[in-house]
């Protein structure tokens, strides 16, 4: 059983056809949409959307994640290979949370000569990135494929802020609930507030709850989110709606 | 071949961590979306969903649900076997409808200590029902993993009367063209319409027709649908919108 | 492994039923969904989405496909074979640009003698569609589900123009990024325009790009499109929106 996870901003037919090139490859895999719904261009969403899902997988799963605003311009295709888990796609730091989740990291820069047909100049998921991931899931290497890269694109989730007070951090992930999720620990949070207490999120009071249906439906809480970070919600509701958050926008959490 | 459906709320993303899970515990299963665009806790179209699904699947199948606006609370979480199916959910009456149609069921109370690592407060999905899955696909009786459950949550579809000029129902379920699908069996609408009447549904004019095609483009017809109950459809377009129709209020269908 | 694609405008739930239809009759299928989003009985969409994916696929790869706004009247249901693929799905042009581009084609009429179950008026997908796919899957010939069929519906992409400062043609999808594809081949329009040229779209001034990344953000472009054919875009945007483009209009570039 070989793995390949497949995480992009097509929403829909593209993603179809990285499968079949790949399916012309390699016998058997197995394909996992971890999702095909990011905004268009949105990498920070996409990588937190790898960070927090990946690590579940098997060991062995390839994951192939394609949002790519600089298709066709000079940025580098990228392996990047952990101790047992490979990623797959461009060099805009897409791929490297979610990798370093899994401890050290090597990454090779894909050449586009062990690629065999004609390579366009708008679909590398399909022309760069499906081939290569057919090529890692039938027993090549990331040596054959390409050449070691000592400089890659890294990508922060960005400061975090704890005053006795006060909690900054930013916005990484908007659920499809209207959850919002932010770069703020767990531990940051729970040794902030007491349970059930009343915060404020942008002025707005929200309660610190362990789960959504400990409060009131319609009503806004602070949690840690099954993600391992603070996040925003309302129960029953849509709390980037409510407090009209989209993007990634930065937070702040007052007592 | 060991096959696992699912269906949540959760739209993206979620999903592919419970199938991760799956994945980790059990060889090679066959993983089926039913739908993860059921309305944010909205529990009767999910277990419409069900009901109208699952009994195509072969036996051993296991069905997954997830629509649970109840997690982290005192909501159990369950298994339900029948003859030849497994399901797994929460026990807020989603499974049942879908369960009972394959006849007698058995509910057991998943243990939370069956599960091998921590429990979230918000994501039973990926925490407690995906790992009980994994375990039943990998050979476990659902003995090994919870307590037989005497009474449990039940779901109903609600209420039919048939008049000789009225049909009172509810709106189960609205589909992605915007079909309206009521409670109403299609024996009681053949009993109580003659082929292509004029019927009125909450005071617009639609012909009773055995398809979509067979009416004028754009017009309102009343039909048996494709599950087995009286739907309101448009030819070419979007009876729910048309009608205002939303959630599942009662519908009357009146000569 | 026996490949089986699915292309509809069902979005969700309905695919489910097709593919437990067809679990219940074969041995371990693997199912990739082109896309279920095409919009309701767009069929030039859908036909366009077979015609630029299913190449790709390996040979002895089943393709379903229903967009069938004609279910339950005259319209036939059919099988097209090809040298080495197979498609399923509704006699009314949706499989036959996608079947001819492999070459030869030959038609058959499905039989509803041939399907085990009760068919509805509304369903075909899952009640002759599904199981057509299904027994071809498990090494049925198509002249055991249906007979040679010498007339069927075509499809055209439409015409195309280009004279000296304009070309003509037709606009056959627009993908989910708010690209707008054409009926107009690469080889037209790299004739017609010099690198980094300004032309018109409607009147809207547009560069002559390789790729989105090469214009400003927000910029519209007009470029080769990965399918091959003129494609509108604008960068890091939604040039459908931009220029209020939907359906399948006739499109201008002027020089």
């Amino acid at each position: 059983m070989k793995i390949i996870t497949l995480t992009t901003d097509f929403k829909n037919l593209y993603p179809a056809s990285m499968k079949a090139v790949i399916l012309d490859m390699c016998e058997d895999p197995t394909f996992i949409d971890l999702t095909h719904d990011i905004e268009q261009g949105d990498i920070l969403s996409a990588a937190f959307a790898l960070y927090t899902t990946t690590h579940f997988f098997p060991s062995g799963t390839i994951h192939l994640a394609v949002v790519d605003p600089g298709v066709g311009t000079s940025r580098k295709a990228i392996i990047v290979r952990t101790a047992n888990h490979y990623f797959v796609g461009p060099d805009n730091g897409l791929l490297i949370p979610a990798a370093q989740r899994f401890g050290d990291i090597e990454v090779f820069e894909i050449e586009e000569k062990a690629m065999l047909g004609k390579v366009s100049n708008t679909f590398h998921g399909r022309d760069i990135f499906a081939p290569t991931a057919g090529l890692l899931a039938s027993g090549h290497e990331a040596e054959d494929i390409g050449q070691p890269l000592e400089t890659f694109e890294e990508l922060s989730f960005g400061e975090v802020n704890a005053a006795v007070n006060n909690l900054y951090g930013k916005v990484l992930y908007i659920d499809s609930f209207g959850n919002v999720i932010t770069n703020i620990p767990a531990k940051i949070l729970e040794a902030f507030a007491r349970p059930t207490e009343k915060l404020l999120v942008h002025g707005n009071v929200a309660s610190y709850s362990p789960t959504y249906g400990k409060v009131q439906k319609n009503e806004l809480l602070v949690l840690t989110g099954s993600h391992g970070f603070l996040e925003i919600a309302v129960n029953g509701g849509n709390a980037a709606q409510r407090l009209d958050i989209a993007g990634h926008p930065e937070i702040r959490i007052e007592k």
